[in-house]
């Protein structure tokens, strides 16, 4: 033990605790005929928690963490740590890079050969542990080779050294058991239009993808490969923008069964959409895979990455994930991380104690207005017009009949209420 | 003569007039190797230039028009004017929704009666100008019938109303020989999600295009069929939000060489694009098909259509524009009204002329710019390593087989400097 | 009776109820030793609920209304709904403009006789009702004679037009016993820096609110005046910005101590700000008046003047009223209005109930907050170095002293957590 | 001579030069009056060019710069190269933080030991070069003693600490005969209002301000002391948000005699508002004092600090310093770095010339547009009607007496159309 956390001890379901507790998420509740803890999948990301060092674009670190440092003896503290967090939290699962959890080495091969000490490591611990591998991936976008992509790198020995480390970032997914592999295209975009070829980054990208899901078949990966949608920053435009341009993006390339998206909630915010339409949107075109839940300033134009605090607005996510039927490989992901001025190991716990307990309650409250159909029986109301066989008849048609129609019939369309204060005065009775 | 503008005299080329005149605009001169009339291809907006009234959410009509009215009467002064500037600009487009020309009548087809009216008189006033018609639509968002969207209203009335009405636009835009028709789904889209099932919107949607795509088959249009993309506003979200949506929502539905884009400014700025990126994926994708030149406030986040006034901007617009090979069915339409205050006949004039000549400012550097290879020749220089046929051969290859060469030779990719400084050092030589 | 709501009966507390019921607001729960109606003090601003007719930039009127029309008539009908809603909803308080509630007339002196009748029934109504004025305030922003301004417009006799509209409505605030008179400087500000002469429109602003004051004084007028900040929208930039340029603005003309603000949340989003931050604000600087609830969406650039319903929002909003020690004359403004889709009768009704109950929510956590000083003790506790005498002399001391003893005490400040996650947490026990 | 540059020579103006050189810029061209280098008195800032390591929020350093590290050898090195890019530039001023330019000690009296070794250096240096000190500032954000603020920090141990960095950053300014003395309250805000006591905050930060004005009349330097504001980042929420926010404070502290405003074009940007806009509002308070000239990307919704681009943007921007009377101590720091991709040093170069160009570019147009009246005659006559003696007599009257003459003499203002379009064409054929 590191005694990172001090005495603290496992924490428990204790809706009237007053120290580090669950005051609303209890794993073994059943809801929807199913253990909270199976619905929701929670996932701790490594690096938010441990490593970041509370840097922003004005100042460097303001952590003092006894694991910071490039070597392997670091590395492996970090591990030792980690893995007593998640056992604190009781978290079934984590989420890691590569480049969180090894040491850069001089080389291509000495940083795999870091890397594969440290999955080694990990093997080892989640023997003993419950903390299962939600996904793992690939950061392609730190060192400075990245700066001008990976995949879309003007450069072909980028691209060359992006797919030997994702090979290496699925290895070891697949090793642990992950249960999906997530690429987030960090620097996949471009600066200035001025010096780019964005044709050929796309069809490099396109390229690039098809090698990923004909690598994860060979090897007998079972996993979802997930796309993380970003609009913006690091680069000025992003090539997975949003769940719409990526949906776009597979079906150029045939992906579209192939794919999924992790879908993050600053991320969406960023794109100028709410989460809950990222998550509704790639429900309806059948690449809902996975959640990256924090929240993100909505005045802040930059990835604030903060903790989930507001139930209202997690009870909205859940119920898209719901209509979906819930998670299968996905899970939630508090890709979150501590305000820079939280330097305490408490904090850490805190942090994303409060998140669990605010994504709990968002999602009973979730689950009980589909039970209710509190939502779905007005919505179906409002549409039945449309499964009148004449309106269906409809399009199937021609503008020339429809037409037709109008006139001899004088259709005249009346509109009716949307009722939408009244909906969301039905949420606020669940939240 | 309706004698709306009083004594002016048709515009001119006139690099050092002092009044109303175009200083850089001359549609004869020859730019890579056309007329720039024949490059630009401007068109007149009839809704803002003749139907807008200058009202805003927080006050009425401005504008104090002799054509002001809801009656054919006053349709009838109004296309006389319209045609009387169109006339004075030498433009050789203009553009007009069913809704800008006529009067609402009591029922469907007593509109279409109007609305016939006035195109008869369109087509008697197109046998003397030399303005032709750039594109036609259908304003489905305006009467109160479509505020909870056209193709995708809930009420399967709406939609047999929507489609008669492209039909008769469609018609109208045929027979005046438009060169293109577009749909902007103005309330294609939500507000709320709570009282919306997108995915039946959607699918209506694409249903809806297919028929207006069969239709324009049917009637022998060959002018190509356009979408405008638009993020939000008037609702919380359009579903045609920006070129790569509404790509990925073509070939969702087989229509990707069916149907282009309208490309607006402002609605790109909207979407958190540059115009130039807009226009450049769109080339990427091959479906840019003609433009909306207008502005944004960059710091209002509602749609201001405002004309065109920054050269720098439409160069670089342009560049991506003849890039694709310029302009075949589309052109450039002034998506832009006067400011409320802009009172003047005369403004009408200047707004209208000073935009013409920004656009030819831009175009002329733009032109120049690609002439000299000025920003090809580095482009091309920067992916040079991809032309290797070694990298031709990894983009066919697989991740293992990368990997191993990575390991085997070293590689080990230098960054290089993406000159970004420079470029825009060379594009402000132009401008 | 009008019958425009059915047969409706007054909405009760109701915690259990199904139909239109306040489900969290009882008015006579005492909190904080105070009854629940005198700390919210909830207002129905007239223009939204029976003026707004369901227009948007790209769509005109969708509701359907018995008093629409720009006659008396409809006016006495508008103002007999008005009064039955107040009733039905047992509000305290409403808020009005002249032009809400009367016609236009021909003539300054034609209008001023139309809204002197209004205030007549009005002032018959209130014998009998319980609702009283929060408060009154003139419309100088929607007719086209202000489209460049009402004080600051570059014609004199706008200024003066403005001048005797707002003695008019001030007359009638102070006849109806209003408790506040508000300014909105709605065309105060600019569309385009080009024909501006920023610093003279200041000072005649300055100027006119000097006139105000006095005015105010001189009939003995003893509510507070108001102002309403707004960043943008209708102009490209108002003059009354935010909090903090409206306190920079009262001091030069020295009016800091006879002007409070009256702030909007959606305007405090449109400002970069968080309501919570304006209302501090304004509280630290003493100059906190009265508030406008509602809800900005927060991915919309334009005030979208939704009804609130987010509880975690509101009690932090509430949490810094009531440290500011409460409402003297303020009270909470619904400045909120339907979304146009809303057509019927019992939308209105259900929005403001949901909106009462939203605000009954959050203040009730509010108050348990400040009770148990929640915040407030840590708070404190984060301060409690500068409670010491030598930190308090240093801020009268001098930079070269304070260097001196940085020096010889060889000082070296060390961190400490802010432990937001942890405040974060403590708030979300309360709401 | 450290060779960082190679053979570059210095840039000199050659309106037709194709290596780096000026094609606008010529210092010693007479515009109003005066030598163009005296009017726009061009400064590099030391931090951008010289510690920035092109480091972001997704990635570390980029730039490979033979002066990297954390020793005084590195310091001097640093030095050697800036002063010879000061000469290859022949730019007339620089400005520095402490921090960019001595490593950080282990304790307050070696960082400031480090601090004057350097000091000492430029003031050799200056001897013989012509480049002079534009302001000193300093760093009081970067260091992890900072996270919670500076002056308003909750800690009085880090107000001590920079109170006496202040002290010191004064007195070496007031060695290297700077013109100005900048303060930049980078963390002078606050992440969360939860932990925050503004009203206290606030205090502290006007008694800092004033302890430093009367430092510089202690010390008897004479040149101006400039605050700089920003709206956010890295805080939440700056206190120094705008030109009207500091306008507040420092009449609240009694400083507006005694304080003015460095105006950054990105941090105007970031606060909602054009930098003409700021930078015309600074004019009227009377505290415009200098500017951090660069640009901010208009839809990244951080501060991108990128070299100036857009002559017509220049052009708005230096006719508000122009109708301000141009700068006195004041000048053009160019607070702008190199996007992390421009390596070379040679990108050094042609970012600042570029950015020296376009700022040229937009002064000269500029200065011909206040000659020639093409705006203020139009201005002028825009507001004529106010410099009648019955409109200024109405500015000193009251509202009971305008109401009477509104009424008796029928006064009925007609609009009169703001002309924004032929404005802006006007703008436009000076750019």
């Amino acid at each position: 033990m590191t005694n990172f956390f001090g005495d603290l001890a496992p924490l428990t379901f204790d809706p009237e605790g007053e120290g580090p507790c669950f005051r609303h998420y209890d794993p073994d509740e059943i809801v929807l005929g199913k253990r909270m803890e199976d619905h929701l999948r929670f996932a701790v990301a490594y690096w938010h928690s441990f490593a970041f060092e509370g840097g922003d674009p004005f100042g460097g670190r303001t952590f003092d963490r006894p694991w910071f440092g490039e070597d392997m003896e670091a590395a492996r503290r970090k591990a030792d740590v980690a893995f007593e967090m998640f056992d604190l939290l009781n978290v079934p699962f984590f989420c890691f890079h590569d480049a969180d959890i090894r040491p850069e080495g001089a080389s291509f091969t000495e940083s795999l050969r870091n890397f594969e000490e440290i999955i080694d490591i990990f093997e080892r611990k989640m023997e003993t542990s419950k903390t299962r591998l939600l996904w793992g991936t690939a950061n392609l976008f730190s060192n400075r080779r990245f700066m001008a992509g990976a995949a879309t790198n003007p450069d072909p020995d980028v691209f060359a050294w992006s797919a030997a480390t994702v090979k290496a970032c699925m290895d070891a997914t697949h090793r642990l058991k992950g249960a999906n592999y997530v690429l987030w295209g960090g620097r996949e975009g471009y600066e200035t239009l001025l010096n780019t070829d964005m044709g050929r980054e796309r069809e490099h990208a396109g390229r690039f993808l098809c090698m990923v899901v004909d690598y994860a078949k060979k090897i007998g990966f079972e996993g979802s490969i997930l796309i993380e949608p970003k609009p913006q920053e690091p680069t000025k435009h992003q090539y997975d923008y949003d769940v719409a341009t990526i949906y776009g993006f597979l079906k150029d390339f045939g992906l579209e069964n192939e794919v999924k998206v992790n879908i993050e909630q600053g991320h969406a915010i960023l794109a100028g959409h709410s989460f809950e339409h990222e998550l509704a949107l790639a429900r309806e075109l059948g690449v809902l895979g996975s959640i990256d839940m924090n929240r993100n300033d909505y005045q802040s134009g930059w990835d604030t990455d903060q903790f989930p605090n507001n139930v209202p607005e997690t009870a909205l996510a859940y119920y898209e994930v719901l209509r979906a039927g819930g998670f299968t490989t996905g899970g939630t992901n508090f890709d979150a991380r501590l305000r820079r001025q939280s330097l305490d190991p408490e904090d850490l716990i805190i942090g994303h104690a409060g998140a669990m307990d605010i994504c709990a309650r968002g999602f009973k409250a979730a689950a009980k207005m589909l039970e209710d159909e509190a939502l779905e029986a007005p919505r179906r109301e409002r549409y039945a017009g449309w499964d009148k066989p004449e309106a269906q008849a409809m399009l199937s048609s021609d503008l020339a009949s429809i037409s037709e129609r109008v006139i001899a019939e004088g259709i005249d369309p009346q509109p009716r209420s949307g009722r939408q204060e009244y909906l969301e005065d039905i949420v606020n009775r669940y939240v």
